[in-house]
């Protein structure tokens, strides 16, 4: 896709937040050894060493970017014996960060993983042991995006880290969903390990009801195409703009309704109508 | 003020916030789309679905960038009947997002919308129902930074969708002032729907007292020009840096010390010394 | 360094925070009058007219920037009789901002301040009485960007306002060392205002015991490496990432643990076991 070497974009993604000079101090870095490229952030406000939260974000955040070096830091292991790598992507992507689950996500979602080296220093300054991403990984990811070969960068190495799956079962028989809430946004909606597909499994159709369930607590809920479909309050279950599986409150927040923290697992069944039209009042919630 | 055709910034505000990628994705499709164009981040943390605060946000932001296109959104509407528009401004700039009132005043701060066009979608990919920021609006943004003429997204629509102005009363024979409190920042200043040009209803002059009023509760104020014409923990009303009459607390919170919330009413009268110099000990607040 | 006059790169720190337009405006102000500018936010979430927090950020980022004009507004006195200055280093960037203390650690992070100059306005036009981030220093550091001489904008002064120094007290004979907290970080690590150097009078080497106490309480703590060689929970001393010495607890806060904020003075000691090596269970803390 790029036709010189190297990569005009680098995006950004850490847990390094904004009240501290960390990421303003990676820019610099890469300011200074890729000065032509251009620097996206994704977030920095990915829970502190939380890899699996940041390895979602990451994931949902690269197909829509540019063919870019995606640098990502999520790293409680720095100065430990965890290997940082280069990995390169079915679509031409770069992504750069710790061997510690971070990246597969994401290079699943560009085409693939292809490859991966080790970031085995060479013959630059030696780095702080608690700060690679400036010392070690953003340096990398500016070679990069100049036209380094990342296997100029280090020794190929077989596999990565990867994280466990989230947790999904569907039972046919049972006609219901079990889905772990795998991320939590501003607005409150839970994104669930499960895709549209799932649904038929539940015998439901857009409109119908369904019956959602965290711990044994249970809401009525509406399959709906968007927000506006419910009413103020009205829990629904959706297709998010990832093309999964969601839970969304009509200008409220379902995260609050259900109490549910990313890692729970939520159960999805048809409603008490047994697939039937939403009827008015049946719609659980603070309505 | 633009030679060739389009727009070399984009600026970008949202309800989006920080802590998703939702802004992160929107910056990768306008380098996807538009390369060239520089993004300014205006803010992302308006409240969510608040297009009252968002649209007083842009309002107070757009006059001091470059002329540009302005990509806005707030839209607890998406994926509903509401519209998508882009609205063409008397200096030149254009804005996008969705047709609910949150472009209107940041047109009328512009020198005046001079024409609006819905986003019919044309030939572009079907659109997510939930995130229209990233599918929409940001693609619509880009077009026009390249060159895109507003006529070449959809048909000219004749109005605009506007919210109700924010309440101001001036009492000339009751030397009153009663004013809505539009924005609070971070220091905790209130800005009011009232201008200096107000002020002489009140008979007072700089350094004068005021009396300053909500829901029945009173404080003593001076009529100040900046924050450290007051004593620390002092109440004072300023021209804000926006042209408009604010509240602040010299090294406080006006915020904390009124309790007033946006959308409050705030009544400004002369002081209790009729107009006179602020005396030591008259005013009140936690000093 | 930089061959042609002015600078490619902009750096910029304030207390503006990113929920207000503040920081959108500036950088609008910046595209306006230095387009061809690369801007880079190092934080704008120093705590609101905090001078001496934003004065240890902005010393702890600028060395890993690129040589640049560095942008920098923690303004409580803005409106008043205080100066604006731009300053040039040692290693010949330009720091641009209040007259205040927040400066000359930055300055003195890159190789000394050389000279001063006061803002005295020229022919700008006239400036808000609360904004001086949009209306005076923005507009200065295009102007230095662009190629301007800082004796341009205004005449030379002696000297710049200093903040005190932080609190270190290293007592050879007592064997022990009390600094001040300069910074406290996202992950709860505390900053410290003493380096590595002064911990042979301690009397430990790396893997030793050492007691810390901050107002008569006490924790053991581990003299480490990084984070890693601590076990979950347990307290370290360790050199961080700007090469000065700091507390940190493996997968925790040590702000929490030890309550200490900014401005306190954390006592060092050898641990009890004399300098021994740190024995199982020796290590305080939530473990």
């Amino acid at each position: 896709v790029s036709a010189a070497p190297g990569f005009a974009t680098i995006s950004f993604l850490s847990d390094f937040g904004l009240d501290d000079v960390f990421v303003g101090v990676c820019h610099g870095v890469l300011a200074r050894l890729a000065p032509a490229a251009r620097v996206i952030d994704l977030t920095h406000a990915v829970e502190p060493g939380d890899v699996r939260q940041g390895a979602a974000l990451l994931a949902r955040a690269v197909p829509h970017l540019p063919v870019a070096v995606h640098l990502a830091v999520v790293d409680p292991g720095v100065g430990t014996a965890r290997r940082g790598v280069v990995v390169s992507t079915g679509r031409g992507d770069a992504l750069v960060g710790p061997d510690n689950g971070l990246l597969p996500p994401a290079g699943d979602a560009l085409g693939g993983v292809t490859g991966a080296w080790e970031l085995a220093g060479g013959d630059r300054p030696p780095a702080s042991a608690t700060f690679h991403g400036r010392d070690v990984f953003a340096p990398a990811a500016a070679a990069v995006a100049g036209g380094a070969a990342p296997a100029s960068l280090g020794p190929r190495i077989a596999g990565l880290d990867r994280l466990r799956p989230a947790h999904l079962r569907v039972d046919a028989g049972g006609r219901r969903v079990d889905a772990e809430v795998v991320l939590i946004d501003r607005f409150g909606n839970l994104q669930l390990a499960a895709a549209p597909a799932h649904v038929p499994v539940l015998g439901v159709r857009p409109g119908d009801a369904v019956e959602v369930s965290v711990d044994g607590r249970r809401w009525e809920a509406a399959y709906v195409r968007t927000f506006g479909d419910l009413a103020p309050g009205g829990l629904g279950l959706y297709e998010d703009s990832d093309g999964q599986l969601a839970l969304a409150v009509n200008a409220g927040s379902a995260a609050e309704l259900v109490g549910a923290a990313r890692g729970a697992v939520v159960t999805i069944r048809a409603g008490r109508s047994g697939g039937g039209r939403l009827q008015v009042g049946d719609s659980g919630g603070p309505r």
